[in-house]
């Protein structure tokens, strides 16, 4: 009997969140899943892995139809690389990430655990993708992205990626009828203006929120902010070479080893 | 009287560490210095923000030559983030992170704390260089480090960077005239194999270390281990734009829209 690919699901928003049992649904029917997802929320934790602290791993049973399902006081980076390394024993096929409660769009992948999760993978030679969905609401409806999460990992399972190439994958909040269709895309050029809310302690001390607005600076329409602002799924290859190549040639002509 | 460069200095290994104060020394020297650095280390934690939880921001005066000087709760994105948008009065013409006490080239620079701080000044359209001796001791010595400091500083702030790039630069740990010369590098392809390290702890439950080895898969000798191997400093031009542009042509060729 043809073993079924093995998938690994994890996620930042935490290994109860909804995002993440809609999206080990959806590989449920596509594969042998396990799970290794944070035992609380991680958002905006970036590629940060623990290595000055220690890690708890439990192994928990929250779908009945799962075997392997862990959570990691550490990362989504952690996760990925403990369930790699100590948990699998086979390479998995595919790992997924997310789908994360909010978008990670544009300059958004930086920030995201639950993108960062999937780069991981993407190091360590597994094809990945993260999935987000643009509702921050713990309770929001993952129900019209389903079919699309469904297509674009088959669609993956089918090609495969590229070395060094992850996707990256935003769903927009819409009814599915209202979903356009699948657009890939390059990150847009945007950043947040951040506003920092400072408040008093009941001792008396100074502390501060971190907020922000969200700016588009690109007005391109091959962008993943366009896609999603005019109803498609966007899905945009990411990479993990930071190398600006196109830099190179230019520094080359500076004098820095010139006295 | 014209005004001397605002020069923005950041790390990740905290505001008292020796490679700050070394990094500080050279810049003084250039400009105008403003310090805002994490208040304790906060290595390998990527591109981390604090959105649930709040940040204390205190000044701090531990160098009589430096007016403005502050230690902050959060990691070093944070530290950028907070000192843009709420400490300095008009816009740095340069951030400089680090030095960090250990390496950052290759792939480390994804899970680095130096760089991220580095690449959010980027993110906000300040010139950024993020500095790392490879030397994880505390008692490093950086005097060797610091003319090539100065010099790629200096050549930043005559030829300003393009749009979108910073500066990965990694130092040697050599005496400085077994320094051969700065070399402009690519990342080269590595990563690290994890090995988790298990024990007990008194209660009686398991928990982990992350510790790895670094493994290079690349044997150009344009790389930045390349260049570090072989005694020269390396600068990698490091972008933002996270998008495999290359990959695009090959996604669309695939049948996301059909059924």
């Amino acid at each position: 009997m043809k073993k079924k690919p093995l998938i690994l699901v994890t996620n930042d928003d935490g290994v109860t969140a909804p995002g993440i049992r809609a999206l080990i649904a959806v590989m449920k029917q596509l594969g042998d899943v396990v799970v290794v997802a944070p035992d609380s929320p991680q958002s905006a934790t970036g590629h940060a892995i623990t290595i000055n602290n220690t890690l708890y791993i439990n192994k928990i049973d929250i779908d009945p139809d799962i075997e392997t399902e862990y959570s990691c006081s550490g990362t989504p980076v952690d996760c990925v690389k403990f369930a790699v390394n100590e948990i699998l024993h086979r390479k998995p096929v595919l790992c997924v990430s997310g789908v994360n409660h909010g978008s990670n769009s544009s300059i958004n992948v930086i920030y995201s655990g639950t993108m960062s999760a999937a780069v991981e993978a993407g190091i360590e030679g597994i094809p990945a993708i993260g999935f987000s969905l643009l509702d921050y609401n713990w309770d929001a409806d993952f129900e019209p992205a389903k079919p699309f999460i469904k297509k674009i990992t088959e669609e993956v399972l089918a090609n495969g990626l590229p070395d060094g190439v992850i996707l990256n994958v935003n769903i927009p909040k819409l009814p599915q009828k209202e979903i356009k269709g699948i657009k890939v895309c390059r990150q847009a050029k945007a950043m947040w203006q951040e506003k920092f809310d400072k408040r008093t302690n009941p001792m008396g001390r100074d502390y501060y929120w971190l907020t922000g607005k969200f700016v588009n600076m690109d007005k391109g329409e091959d962008t993943d902010e366009w896609a999603l602002a005019n109803g498609y799924v966007s899905v945009v290859p990411v990479q993990f070479d930071l190398t600006a190549h196109h830099a190179i040639q230019g520094l080359n002509g500076w004098g820095m080893n010139e006295e």
